[in-house]
Order: C-alpha cells, then sequence, then structure tokens
C-alpha cells in the first residue's frame, strides 16, 4: 500500500500571503473602487535591461538553426556564463572560484530548497526569526523536524530572534547547531552583515564544524562600500560555506529563472565514522541526477547582465528601487516611524506605531490608506510588531503611498 | 557536526555515458581522422519548429516593455499552457483533467526524480529492467534502497526484467510493491504497451493500492492508431496514476525546459494509520514551496507547439527521426540483425549479433564501422546482449551508418 512522507502532514498553512489576498479581497468587496497601493510584493516590476532582451532574442533565433541550435546543455551550466560570474562577482571581490565550484540553475528558491537533501536526517538547522519560510518547510519535509507549536515554530528547529534590540543580527547559537540559514542582505529585515559579523559566524561554524548556507539573493541591492557582497570575502569561509545568488531580483529574471549556488571545493561533511566526504561532488551528483540544466535562453540572457551595457541598464534599475526604498525610509522617519533596512536592501522593515500587532496595523493602513504591505508576524514571532514595505513598485505608487502616509 | 545523507555514497558512479567517451576518445587518439558517426546520443538535433521561435521572439520582446514584463508566473504554470495542454493531448483522447490536476515544470527528469519525496520512506519501488537511471538513483538518493550487487542493483527494489522472452513488457511483480515505474514508449527499448496492458497495471495496482509512475515522455512518437498516448486512456488509470509528459523530444525542448507532471484529485496514499491523503495536495504543496515556475520564455514556446502551425512544424520533425528510425530498422532486418523498437519510438533496440556482451559489440561497430550505439547492459543487466541506436541523428548520417553495418 502506497504511504505519504508523514513529515509533509506537519507542514503549517501558508498563511501570510493567503491571509493577505483575503483580506483584501474582502476590504475590495467593501469599498468597491477604491485605488489600493501595494508596498507589499516581493516580485520586481521593471522591464528587464535591452541588452539582456537583445542576448535572449538571439538566443531564440539560434535555438532556430541548424548551426546554432541548443539541445542538452552540462547540468552544471554553461562556460560563458559560469565564467562571467567568476570574472564579475568573485574576482572583483578578491575571491577565486575554480568553474567546478559553481552550479547554475533554475532559481535560488530551488537551490535552498533543495540543497539539504544532501546532508543528513540527523542534522539540527538554526535559521533567523523573522525567515524566509522555504528554509524552514524543505526541512520539515525532510524530517528534520518535529511538529509546530501554536506560534507555527517546529520542534528540534533552532530559532535565532532577530529584533531591533539586536540589531537584527542573530546572536551565535547557545547549543549545538549543524546547519546554519543566513540571508543576507536580509529579507525580510533589510539588514546586511558587515565583514566582522560574517567572520564571526564563520569561526563559529568551523570550530563547531556546522555548515553556513549563505543566501545572498539580495547582494546586488548593496550601495555602501565596505559591506561584503560574497562571504567568501572572510576567506576561511569557503571551509564552510555554501553561498545561493540569484539573478531574479538583480536583473528582474523572477519570470526568466535563473541563479547560482556555489559549493567550494574544500568544503566538507562527515559520515557517521567520522570520514570526510567533498559536499561539491555530492552536490554535483545530486544536481545533475535531478535537474537537467537551466534553459539556454536563460543563461544567454544572464550572460548579458555581465556586459557593458548589461552591467550599466541592471545598475540602472536597481538605482529606480533603491530610489523607492530611500523615498520610503525618509517619508516614514520624518513621520516619525522607527524604520529600518531599505539601505543595502530593498526592504523597509518598519516598527509599528504605537505598538500595535503587525495584523492590526495591516487592517489600519489598508483601511485607512489603502496601501497594502507584509505583516512582521508572518516571518516568524520575532517579526509581530514589524511590518514589512517593498521597494519593488513603481515610483509613482510608491510616491502616493508616501502621501498617504502622511495623511494617516 | 554537519553529516552527509549518507544514502549517496550508495550510488553507483555513472558509468555508462563515461565509459562511452572514455572508449571513443581512446579510439580516435589511436585514429585520428576517422569519421565517427553518433547513433548513441539521447539528446535531439532538429532546429525548434519556427511557430515556436516566433512565440518565444515574442515573449522575450514582451518582457523588455513595462506592458509585457512577467515576474513570478504561478508555479503550477500559466493557464493559457495548461488549457493548451488539456484541450490537445487529453480531450482528444478522451481524457478530461481539471486545470489544478496539471503542473508545469522545467524538465520531466527533474519531475520523475523529485516526485517520490512526497511519499513514505518504507515503499517498494518497482522499475523495469532495462531502465532509465534517474528513477533508480532518486530512490536510493532517499534512502529506499540498499546497497548495489555487482550487478549495480539495489536490494529492496524489485526489477521486472525485460527481454525479447516476455515483448520487453514486464510481469506484474510477485511481491508487494508500491511505487511502480512504467515508461512507454519505452527508453530504452522503444517498446509500447495496448490498452490491454495498461489495463492490466491499473487493476493490479487499484488492487494492491499502488501508485504508477507512468513516464510518457516519448508519446508524441506513437505512429500506430490504436496505441494509447496516455496512461488515463483507461479510465481507472486516474486513481492510481501519475503521469509525465516533456516538450524535450517531442518539440526539441532539451535546452529550452518545459515539461508537465499531471495528478489527478482522485489519487490518495495512506497514513500509517490508514488515513487517505490526496496525492495532489501533496505535490502541489511540494511544487509551491521547492520550485518557482517554469521560465515565461519557454512556456509561450510550449503553448505555441499546440498552435496549427506549431503541430504542423513538429510534427513535420518527429516525421524526420522516424524516417531515421523507420530506415535504421529495415536495414538493419536486411542485414539479418534482430530489431526491436523504432514504430512508436525514437529508440531500436537490437539484438547483438552472435550473442556478443553490449560492449564486445560496441568495441566491434566503433572500431570496424566507427559507429558509436549505446550497450543494451549499461541500462540494466537484463539488457545484456542487446544494443540502442538512436534515431535524433541527423538523416545523412543514418543513411551513412546504415550503409557501414551493410559492409561490416
Amino acid at each position: 500500500m502506497i504511504t505519504v512522507n508523514e513529515n509533509f502532514l506537519k507542514l503549517q498553512a501558508g498563511y501570510l500571503f493567503p491571509e493577505i489576498a483575503r483580506r483584501v479581497h474582502d476590504y475590495r468587496a467593501e469599498k468597491p473602487g477604491v485605488k489600493l497601493i501595494s508596498l507589499g510584493i516581493g516580485d520586481v516590476t521593471q522591464p528587464i535591461a535591452p541588452a539582456v532582451i537583445e542576448a535572449m532574442k538571439k538566443a531564440v533565433v539560434d535555438m532556430g538553426t541548424a548551426a546554432g541550435f541548443h539541445g542538452y546543455g552540462p547540468e552544471q551550466g554553461y562556460d560563458f556564463l559560469i565564467e562571467a560570474i567568476i570574472e564579475n562577482d568573485y574576482n572583483t571581490r578578491g575571491v577565486k572560484l575554480d568553474r567546478s565550484e559553481i552550479f547554475i540553475s533554475d532559481g535560488a528558491k530551488c537551490d535552498t530548497a533543495n540543497i539539504q537533501e544532501i546532508f543528513g536526517p540527523a542534522n539540527v538547522i538554526a535559521v533567523t526569526d523573522p525567515v524566509y519560510p522555504v528554509y524552514v518547510d524543505s526541512n520539515v519535509m525532510a524530517g528534520r523536524t518535529g511538529g509546530a507549536n501554536e506560534n507555527g515554530q517546529y520542534d528540534k528547529i533552532v530559532y535565532m530572534p532577530c529584533t531591533a534590540e539586536n540589531h537584527f543580527l542573530p546572536e551565535l547559537p547557545d547549543r549545538s547547531v549543524d546547519i546554519i540559514y543566513l540571508c543576507f542582505p536580509n529579507n525580510p529585515t533589510g539588514t546586511v552583515a558587515t565583514r566582522q559579523i560574517l567572520s564571526r559566524w564563520v569561526d563559529f561554524a568551523r570550530v563547531t564544524r556546522a555548515v553556513i548556507l549563505f543566501d545572498a539573493a539580495y547582494e546586488g541591492f548593496i550601495t555602501e562600500a565596505d559591506i561584503p557582497h560574497s562571504i567568501y570575502e572572510v576567506k576561511e569561509a569557503k571551509e564552510v560555506a555554501i553561498e545561493f545568488r540569484s539573478f531574479s531580483k538583480t536583473a528582474g529574471f523572477t519570470g526568466i529563472r535563473c541563479a547560482f549556488t556555489v559549493v567550494p571545493k574544500q568544503l566538507k561533511a562527515y559520515t557517521k565514522n567520522g570520514e570526510a566526504i567533498k559536499i561539491n561532488a555530492l552536490w554535483n551528483r545530486r544536481h545533475s541526477t535531478k535537474f537537467n540544466g537551466a534553459s539556454y535562453i536563460s543563461q544567454a540572457g544572464a550572460a548579458a547582465v555581465y556586459t557593458p551595457e548589461g552591467k550599466k541598464q541592471t545598475r540602472k534599475i536597481i538605482d529606480i528601487y533603491m530610489g523607492n526604498a530611500a523615498l520610503i525610509r525618509r517619508s516614514l522617519t520624518e513621520l516619525g516611524y522607527q524604520v529600518y533596512g531599505g539601505v543595502n536592501a530593498p526592504y523597509i522593515w518598519m516598527k509599528t506605531p504605537n505598538k500595535l500587532k503587525s495584523w492590526d496595523f495591516f487592517d489600519q493602513l489598508l483601511r485607512k490608506a489603502n496601501v497594502v504591505g507584509t505583516p512582521g508576524a508572518g516571518f516568524g514571532p520575532a517579526g509581530e510588531g514589524y511590518f514589512r514595505l517593498s521597494a519593488f513598485a513603481k515610483s509613482d505608487d510608491v510616491k502616493e503611498a508616501m502621501a498617504r502616509f502622511g495623511n494617516l
């Protein structure tokens, strides 16, 4: 008789975005014709840079010719893209990587969700609170947790609270952990980590033989010069860290699908008998057995992000989003709100006024300003009393939303 | 301390294609300048149909405009593609499906590898021998097997031999099994299953409460009118079968990446306590948690396969491959070889002459005819004494290869 993976039954209902949609839907029914502005979305809105469009057009045309047709590519991705990544994203930051350490994929969500497969079932995972839910859910499905409590937090996971009190930077765990998920620039708090902070994590992982899964999907939004773009800017990180990158937010690829994961050769995990195994070889096996390469068209487009024109044009798009972020920060600060993030990240994390609960502020903002945001409590209990605003909306909408905040 | 998933260590080295490459490489070094013809590849070679190219060009151009930009799509795929699939692939065969039963993905390899995640660890899997290795390897990684024996077969897996004696159609298992992988038209044997044979499997699965994972990636190559294209042409199959389809071989999408999986609402799996759970809901949760949708450009291209022009043009390409297959069948039959497949599938499965071992015939063919094929033993021990030829090469190369067989 076919049986289910009962770990799936521990998963909490995807509560946050469906609940937002329900409340927005009810409000629209109640007040038809009202113009709502959404600062809740995590998706980009600007069209793709012309240099990238041209490269993808050429790739499409090629696919229709005998000489230019591309069938299966390498599961790990084309060298033309891997080389552009190493040269532009890493060598410029003083990081040397071998081609075999880069794995092109169709998305960082897939990579951050799939990576846990290569590790044993008994590893203890540590995540921040608030957190991007995919890290947690993929481990629940794999059986590394118990059930959830009334806050939606799972037994056996070590949660590291991030609040204004600790500047949204998690403390080192006081218990033994094996897999540490870190995301900088952070979604949802917009926080970044200095080299010193990353060093502390790398040291901790080296001493405890843990692995850091470093999600740098928002790296392109860093504006301050001294903030590391890669965890490998801390040299010893190659011994303990896997890094995830994406073209989704930095080049608008949410609908095109291209990302990559860096798995250094130095990285090791252990058998129960203490034998050291190269994590790079394990991930290579997983990637080539269960994945068949990212689209040639997407990879051709991603490579164009690194051309001189592509760089200039994608920078301009990021500047639009960061202009929105700066406007939100400035406006809300002037209005007396406590705001965080938005300097090196496209997210502004604000304290709700008058210690309102996240969802109560959501309702107030929806009804009084017709602006939709994301309740911080939806990312974890430590997000209670906070609220996320995204800088990905159209600039005119952001301006209008800030005017409405002013009239609150 | 970080530990590995030790199930990965049970995996056998990917032996078949690296070993072919090694022998070809050595032969080339020995005889430089010789013109080798490969009938070994499983990848397509014809350029993409013009209607599909036009649709993808339009999709690319759209992505560069404010009005036409597409960010994250639904993880399950766009309705425009799902509706085209239901109408053209299923309604025409008398099969009704709901939109929520179709899950668009970036490839059937990923889907057939990932699907096992939603089932419990103790399920017994049954596969044919010879077999597409992804079914097996994904279950080894998930811990559903023991170690491998000297034939490369894993403990706890039920292997169903397919040879000329049983017309390459597996017998119903004589033991209790929970997950049955079937692939028709079959890779590597080129065999198809009649409605009667599929009915027998569906009945078996209903009685034993097993699930059939039906890989129909080569469905587009069926030429005989009475062969089912979908397992759901057997009505009760919706209670027991998941079906995998792909645009890779039928429309040349191996480099573009688009496929889909059908999970009917009637399908159930059970908890240890006997509670019935909808498999559709489990797969939906897995798909939306660990995947972020196929590329909009790929989906736009896939939808164009179903336009009148797209159908005509892709049919023409399939006819080229099936013309190659017919030529191989005819030529080898005339030369006195025993050949199978190649009528409803792009693979010809031949008996080696004089009961040669698969690898010995590989060497003979390489050295005497300068033709590269795939040793049947590489797909499993029951493939020993067989040899696979692919119809995906260019037609001139196929003609030349057949002439060389004639001179052997």
